[in-house]
């Protein structure tokens, strides 16, 4: 087979067969076929698209370009969740030990973050101690002591999907349905799980920008899961707005915490128990979603998922002191409220704005190699609905330098609209698919 | 500017500014945008078209990224003309002579062979001695000493086109009218030319299948001509069968000798003496078509346009016993007829079986590194519309090899279709653009 003709067969918008598509993305993992015969077939998927058949193809064959965890030790059901990403979204750290303790297991690979995005392994680290490299042994034996692990990506999972993704990243492929559903499915699918709860995020926030994209995308996903033979559900989540009340490293366990010890938590407990209900569905632990639910606010009345989530901790080596006494936790020497500048009601946070607050006080990366300050970021949050007055606090900001806090405060100024009239909520999950 | 954002805004179709065509075209010259970004951009381009103003910027980019030939001190007009490329086109050899005759100075910079096309230099260089490697200085003198030169591309002549071309050559991102006509178009802008005419070949035998694709290169290339300030002339001619009656680098140089004798050569000379007329009419010799014709059957009735040719051979180092006795050219070994299977009337003559008999013996290149057999090749090719008898020969193989010969006369049988009534010769000219 020569490299062009199949490009060109994708160029002209016709379907790649299986071999077409086995051979193209092997010899570019291999390095066989050159970065810019891949860029030019990427923009040619991009533009022409690809069937779910060729998807679940792509899928599969960036799965096995690397190891596949071999779970079958594990005798309990595996189920993990994926979110599409979204700024003050640790519902991660919270589902795991909850599902976990209904008799789940959940093998996570998770990631960092990358621009105005916090990465679920970030903030774990903010916890001295904690490791997020652990080899396929450790990260199974974790699963098996506890339930659940969340663990970084190994070098030889999917290595397809690493080299291929930082090429879409400088030749404008990313946004593309086929490549993005590839991208992710691929690594959940690496992990030796049965089924897979997918969040996928709409709204100002997000990446999908309506529910209208966001379904294409979780209809993408499903489909490509159910081809695989694993069980696959999605919700459509709201991120019109940041999800919960703080946004930054230490500030999202410390919210984590607070979570899993029954405190009152809005809308980050209730995407957390919808995204959670179906796991246990998928798992069949629970007949119907009221009675995983059940199941799972006793998993947080009883302190059994604080617990959980503390004895996860502790097998991936962290100082289980911090969790124990927050203020142990990574603490910003500059906190400083930001209050309205006008009384109503707020019609609109931009997460956006926030998620860029956070990165100027360097909560997050603007290049893969900038180090992170754990202890900054917002917290106190106020909601998309609330009622305010004058000079009442909208959000604290945490930093440890006086000029980053000063261009924060510029930038969450702007975060901020109001109406004269109650503004009504987005409903928090807007569609479920199976 | 960001590569990639110039990406972006190509694949969502939007037109790129000067600048940003300027940035991304320098810099993947200078190897600052790697291969994979012009790639990516290739493709998008390929899918999204450009308009005629983005083309113009993109052709004069690629123009300056090397040395535009400086040929003030010529004082003739000066007028070139350039052909899409078919099988048996040895256009070039017999129209230059004919309009230096008349005044006009040809200053030619002509390519090689690839695949089943043949290329002007590989006809000239069956010559011996005759170099088309020539300095700019060289060059210069030979088009003021005897009014037209035909020569290769130098080093320094539109190096992005070199490096584009490269990359499109296995991206399929060959057949985008935006990227052919800067890529024609720049190489001839950077001769220093006044005014150019276009042999725009349709057909079976050609890259463009049908008279209106044709027509859209050609308008394509006229207008960004214009666009430039440059006088542009378009013919779309028939390539449905090979033009004129050899194919194969010495046998065709035979035939140029012969036309410029004088001697008839049908639809060859028909094409020549259209598209010669219309550089005399651009560099305004003559006040019409008929007047053109007269003058350029005057330099062919004299002998003047075939000691022309001679001299310009000489000029370029040629051995100019070999033109003044042809018998001396590089000469085939075996020579076999080629018969017809049956009686009728030639309907169909496959350009693409006859160019692919005449790589086959030799005649031509699978790899740019192959090495040429000029002794190779078919004479005495019958034309559509010929009534034939059984066993009539349709053709004559000139091979060095008996399995070659072999190859090659399987080829040709496949090259022939016959009716049964009379057959109607599509036009030469199909159209004509300025």
């Amino acid at each position: 087979m020569i490299p062009q003709w199949i490009i060109e067969r994708k160029r002209d918008g016709h379907a790649l067969s299986e071999e077409e598509i086995r051979f193209f993305i092997n010899g570019f993992t291999l390095g066989e076929i050159p970065d810019y015969q891949m860029a030019a077939m990427a923009m040619a998927i991009y533009l022409k698209g690809m069937n779910p058949a060729e998807i679940a193809i792509l899928t599969d064959t960036m799965m096995r370009s690397g190891d596949v965890i071999d779970t079958s030790a594990i005798t309990k059901p595996k189920v993990d969740k994926h979110s599409t990403g979204g700024i003050g979204d640790k519902v991660s750290l919270i589902l795991a030990p909850m599902v976990a303790c209904c008799g789940v297991a959940i093998p996570m690979v998770s990631g960092r973050g990358l621009g105005i995005t916090g990465g679920t392994l970030d903030k774990l680290e903010a916890v001295e101690g904690y490791r997020c490299d652990l080899s396929t042994e450790e990260f199974l034996r974790v699963v098996d002591a506890c339930g659940c692990c969340i663990t970084g990506q190994t070098g030889s999972l999917a290595p397809a999907d690493k080299k291929l993704y930082a090429l879409r990243d400088v030749t404008a492929t990313v946004p593309s349905i086929a490549l993005i559903t590839a991208s992710i499915m691929c690594k959940k699918m690496a992990e030796g799980i049965d089924s897979l709860v997918l969040d996928v995020k709409w709204g100002a926030g997000a990446f999908m920008k309506t529910v209208a994209d966001a379904r294409i995308l979780a209809n993408s996903m499903v489909s490509v899961g159910r081809e695989m033979g694993k069980g696959v559900s999605a919700l459509i989540t709201d991120m019109n707005q940041p999800l919960g009340r703080c946004a930054g490293n230490a500030l999202e366990i410390r919210e984590t915490l607070q979570c899993l010890a029954g405190e009152p938590c809005d809308d980050l407990m209730e995407v957390t128990m919808a995204l959670a209900e179906r796991m246990l569905l998928l798992a069949k632990k629970a007949p119907d979603a009221p009675a995983a639910r059940l199941m799972l606010q006793a998993t947080l009345d009883s302190g059994e998922a604080l617990a959980k989530f503390k004895e996860m901790m502790r097998l991936q080596g962290a100082n289980v002191a911090m969790l124990d006494e927050p203020d142990r936790l990574p603490t910003a020497v500059l906190q400083k409220d930001f209050n309205a500048l006008r009384g109503g009601f707020i019609s609109g946070i931009s997460a956006d704005h926030i998620g860029r607050a956070c990165l100027t006080m360097g909560a997050g990366r603007k290049r893969t190699d900038d180090t992170i300050d754990f202890a900054v970021g917002i917290s106190n949050l106020a909601k998309i609905g609330d009622q305010v007055e004058p000079g009442q606090r909208l959000l604290t900001l945490h930093a440890n330098d006086a000029f980053k806090l000063e261009d924060a405060e510029h930038l969450v100024a702007q975060a901020f609209t109001y109406a004269d009239e109650p503004v009504a909520r987005t409903p928090l999950v807007a569609e479920q698919m199976g």
